[in-house]
């Protein structure tokens, strides 16, 4: 089975509903588990089980909240060192508009990186002018259409890149597709 | 009198639409002078002029345009460790919401702090999800209402940093005409 | 009188070092006073009091460390849209080099720019092969010599800024000092 | 054949000598074959071809030069969307320690991942308070020991993670030979 990981932390539940459409997303590739937890209830165990993680945050002063900062610098005693190789991407939501969600989508890569895993982002629009070149985003709640479809991209893409990489199920990387 | 660089590049002319609402902005305050240059138009001398720069390029790969690079690569020549204290900002036109506004102008904070300016982000909104943390963006072009409203707040602050700081009149503080 | 808060967060010590040297380089500004608080120690009503702030972390996973992260989400109930205006500046030290001082300085900008602060990197050189463009960086504890120095310079940085720019001291301006 | 690119801009020769250095990690994987290409040489042929890429960029002001700039600019027009999940990584040096390098890393990741490659660091430290989190970064030309066994790691472990992933050589992930 391939193995994702839908981490979030969220207040106002605006993340959790990226999170909701990332799994969605995920759970769409074939022979997919997908675990989907606030980060009070995930443990590094869950890192270690998971083939790739999607990290969601909401946005405070332009970074990941203290407390999804709190469980990764926890994890580092665990994980660190022992997962290099996973394959993560991030998402967040912010008050408004240049409020910071791709600065929060910056912070949850650069922690990411640390972990030494792979990461990335996705050139494809979702829409006329919405698209997740660094990770979903949203103003508030993902609102319906290109910037719901952005979340459900983002955990499409996560379970095709370990459905390719991990478990070589090459008809399931994503220029194949588009060009099929 | 208060100066004021408004630095642009554009392409597809979304930043230069920016830019004329930066410099609209700033030229609300009184007893302003704004220069609006192209990047192609600009030289060293205009920054040694100004009291404040507002620094604004379209999204390419997340990062300033080449052209907006190469002329702060070559301005490092001339003006680098002689415009210390100069207050500046940042602003930038994406192709899409989540395309790299927000990355585009941290480059932009990432250059001014290299050359030993006091860089500013706004807390301000200017409309519901509307927001100017890091800098003024927009995808694609600046639309009316409070997409507009952050380009001129944009550039009235940056005047009245410039008008509070480097002419002592007190009266520009924005937190004091907030509470006026 | 010159009014200078230094923040910081340290496990180790070393950061607590850099500390004590930016406050050093801080109160050889004259008439300046300098405040010298861990995180746990410190209140908004540190950040109302004073002209400017340096803000110093360990690093965590390439971010500012999740307590002083959590300082400022509690600070943003308190002074957010209250602060504007005020000077800061970043410092940090990490567990090696290339390991992401840098980058917990950049986040730290992101805190200080998101409240509206002016935030300023330093173009000099402290000696060969040693710079603080964006904040003061060590690896492990500050090492004597150009180290040190960059602590130190970005304290009397800060508090000539502020000197200039919020009392009116025009010969404080470094500038004029390095030309004098 | 596993395959690499090595993609370099250098005007006093330090990166030059970085991309040697990585270059010799990359070869030190069997069945690799290499390509050291100075970013005037390469064309987006080069990046079809590849199944991964090292990036290395002098630090200009905090960011990737403006000739790099230019090339990934260039580049969008003819890979943009077709590269997506090849596998990247970066380097850079700086004119001092605290000048920017690991920000230019960070450009660099930006830019990859606006192509959609998956962009890793690494944990590992090479040596004592030297490592590589978000790429290997010098402070002049890479010095001997820990610095320059950091070079070589990052074109290792580009290397090994192309020939795991992208051909299935279970035998190279870094973390089965470190328990080995």
């Amino acid at each position: 089975m391939n193995k994702i990981l839908v981490l979030y932390d969220s207040k106002s539940g605006h993340v959790k509903q990226m999170a909701d459409l990332v799994r969605a997303g995920a759970a769409g590739v074939s022979e997919t588990e997908v675990r989907l937890l606030h980060v009070s209830e995930a443990s590094p165990a869950d890192l270690f089980w998971c083939d790739g993680v999607a990290v969601g945050s909401p946005t405070y002063v332009g970074l990941v909240s203290a407390a999804m900062k709190a469980w990764w610098d926890d994890a580092v005693k665990a994980a660190w060192g022992k997962i290099d190789g996973k394959i993560g991407c991030a998402f967040a939501s912010s008050g408004g508009r240049g409020g910071g969600a791709e600065l929060v989508c910056q912070s949850i890569i650069t922690i990411l990186l640390n972990f030494g895993l792979l990461v990335f982002g996705i050139p494809d629009y979702t829409g006329p002018g919405q698209t997740l070149h660094y990770g979903a985003i949203a103003a508030g709640a993902p609102q319906q259409g290109p910037e719901s479809e952005a979340c459900r991209r983002l955990g499409r893409r996560l379970a095709e890149w370990t459905a390719f990489y991990c478990h070589g199920r090459r008809e399931e990387h994503p220029l194949s597709k588009k060009n099929a």
